[in-house]
């Protein structure tokens, strides 16, 4: 293993600092200060943003200052430093998609969730790097880990920024596993919401599968960004949006887990599976009950549900893909990936009716994952087959997040596990709408794990 | 009433003449050309259209040309000639929304349905007049039957660019009546799909109960277009997209028909009312069984649940454009007309609670409705209270549409009756995902109006 080149990354949550600031003590703008510095520190290594706003951020902080020393903040997350993943559209910034065929593009507006993030009073300090149209193409963001390693995508930016302390949440989009698998291997919380919780208006992540969601310091913040966006901006139109409460769900020790192998098990590492055993063990002897594979049918059956969750995903992405690539593709073909190439070419060999087939394969997995609601708080698994892995070619293997976003349901990254020294991510899987019971599940299993 | 200042329109139907294209007679060129004579004619007093790319639509008409010729057209459509509503992105014309905040916009690509429409070989002369965001305000287009009256809107340029033959097919998009309005006022055939059927990727229409489609020459080609962008583009990702055959359904004549009055009724002009009792029993002569409020309680617990169709969509449409609404207003307030801004208001006093509950009270009402659907073809009604209402302050009353728009079942305009010598479309309303089946049963309607 590499010798780290950059200290240790330190994550810096927000909601936590915020108590005192009424009294005076720390500031929105002190608190972005710090941000700053560590970006300062951090980015010519890690790469996390792919544009800078910082004299605007500078100016909401001051005046999210003024609010919370008047007492009148806008919301729990006024002044808080946020990053936006660059498929999301900001009206000061441009919106470039990971894509030169987006370079230097101005929509001119704010997506739902970015003008609702505004609203909220969060400070928005810059765009975060994504890969190629959120997908597979990876653009240079190091893991602030080992810079020798990728930080996973697509959310790339969004998760390093987090780890060393430049924002407290980023916000980022998952169609596979593009906000667990970061959050994993830079050591963040990653939260999937419920498909259809979070308003995608003015953002380029238009697969069905696909959600915006935060990767934040701490639980807490990663339920209440939700949670400001959802109230604001809604859900996807036509979608019920977040439910839960105005604050962040309190800790419940779960009675039953489900314990999931998933397709992931086949090529996770030893020291992964080591570790998620671990935690199983901890998790039992807080008292938890657990229920597995061998164990349960139940668990079999959707273990069997879950089965090729990857590959009906890429099916269902392609040919929802097939329109813009077509067009992007007739515009500049040069300016585009061959991995997004061959999906077009995926795309193009499939029908209309295949696409249909795949979707109805969709429900009915979804329907036998749901028959575990009655019978367990919530599953485990892995949130990634292992530490990030070397080289920046890849951003890694979506295998242990892909089934949550095929199931559509909510699904949390916490960074209590380790693969040889490097961030590992313990994986919370809940039920469709059910996202603040997520929460506090979470909650129980992270008290639980401290207490092992 | 006024005295016409142009011609009586006449539209210009493209399926019926591209029979003998290989064989050498016409051509789409030729086609084409007799089109923009209707333009150049036309589009002087009516201003159908924001842009045009006349040069490009020759080129596409001259390539499509010799595919006919070799007996290789890319589809049935191949060679027509279309326009696109401007709130629709296409890559070679600026997409301006009928905004003074889009002016000059360009997206750098097609949307979905644009992209299904060039490989399908489809000629697009321009982008054609919608109102401000395919809403309320109007952008000027006069009524081609009477220049001192509405095409009718939002969909008003391309109405009124298929009424006078400059295009064969308009592509539209409705979410309370921007479709079959338009259509009704104009004299075309209109089509509503199912809600979700037709791929929105691309296009400024992200409301839940807002579909493209066309408005058309003939009721074939509203099939075709449809059929070809479905095939091509799919529907809304997550969507099942649009059942149906390749080719234009044949006509099939109901066996039983429900009558609805809707909310429309109240406000619908004599002339219009005694039209539809026209329709009804002419359609009655033909053997058609024909049941409505009086006889059904059935039919009367629709006429219940449509009941209110307009606020209730009105106040799902105002939560769905919190955003963008939020974001244009804080770039330039003063470039949003009052009814946009009074939307914003109306959004702003709604919580996501409320919305959830609007979208619950949606689907209860979509339910009822479907209960139809065993013991009846499909519903007629009328398309608007009357003739275009004269004076282009408001693109008239969308009432009789709204019902299918909040049902989002699949809705046809055919413009067999008239109010004072102006046209009035009669609406045949079918059942969600069964479009295919409603355009049988409005070809069955057609001859029976035929043969009366």
């Amino acid at each position: 293993m590499n010798a780290p080149e950059i200290t240790k990354p330190v994550m810096r949550p927000y909601l936590s600092a915020t108590a005192h600031f009424a009294a005076g003590e720390g500031s929105p703008r002190a608190f972005l200060e710090r941000c700053l510095a560590a970006l300062d520190a951090s980015e010519p290594t890690v790469g996390a943003f792919v544009t800078l706003n910082i004299e605007a951020a500078r100016a909401t902080a001051d005046e999210s200052t003024k609010r919370w020393r008047a007492g009148k903040p806008l919301s729990a997350i006024d002044g808080m430093p946020v990053g936006i993943k660059d498929i999301i559209e900001t009206i000061d910034m441009p919106t470039q998609n990971g894509s030169p065929l987006f370079e230097g593009f101005r929509s001119e507006r704010d997506a739902a969730s970015v003008a609702a993030l505004r609203e909220a009073g969060a400070v928005i300090v810059g765009k975060t790097v994504t890969t190629e149209f959120a997908a597979t193409e990876p653009r240079g963001t190091r893991n602030p880990w080992d810079p020798a390693r990728t930080p996973g995508g697509s959310s790339s930016g969004s998760a390093a920024a987090v780890a060393v302390g430049a924002i407290s949440v980023g916000l980022g989009t998952q169609v596979l596993g593009s906000i667990l698998r970061p959050a994993s291997f830079c050591g963040c919380f990653g939260f999937k919401p419920t498909v259809g919780a979070i308003n995608r208006g003015g953002s380029y992540d238009g697969l069905s599968q696909s959600v915006h969601g935060p990767i934040a310091a701490s639980l807490p913040e990663a339920w209440q960004v939700a949670y400001e966006i959802a109230r604001r901006a809604g859900g996807d139109p036509g979608f019920a949006g977040l439910y839960g409460p105005a604050t962040p769900p309190a800790a419940a020790k779960p009675r039953r887990l489900a314990v999931l192998e998933t397709d992931g098990w086949a090529v996770a590492t030893a020291a992964a599976k080591r570790a998620l055993e671990g935690a199983v063990a901890k998790l039992k002897s807080a008292g938890i009950a657990i229920a597995g594979r061998p164990d349960s049918e139940q668990v079999t059956a959707v273990e069997t549900a879950i089965h090729g969750a990857r590959e009906l995903s890429v099916a269902i992405n392609a040919w929802e893909s097939r329109w813009p690539i077509n067009t992007y593709r007739a515009r500049d073909a040069g300016k585009l990936s061959k991995a997004m190439l061959d999906r077009g070419v995926q795309a193009e060999a499939m029908t209309l009716e295949d696409y249909r087939r795949a979707i109805a394969d969709r429900d009915r997995r979804r329907a036998i994952y749901h028959t575990l609601a009655d019978e367990f708080d919530a599953c485990i698994t892995l949130s990634a087959p292992g530490a990030a892995p070397i080289g920046l070619g890849s951003t890694g293997d979506p295998i242990f997040a892909v089934a949550g976003s095929m199931l559509g349901v909510p699904a949390l990254c916490l960074p209590v596990l380790n693969d040889g020294g490097l961030p590992l991510g313990l994986q919370v899987l809940g039920f469709a709408h059910r996202d603040a019971a997520l929460f506090a599940t979470a909650g129980g299993v992270l008290e639980a794990m401290k207490d092992g």
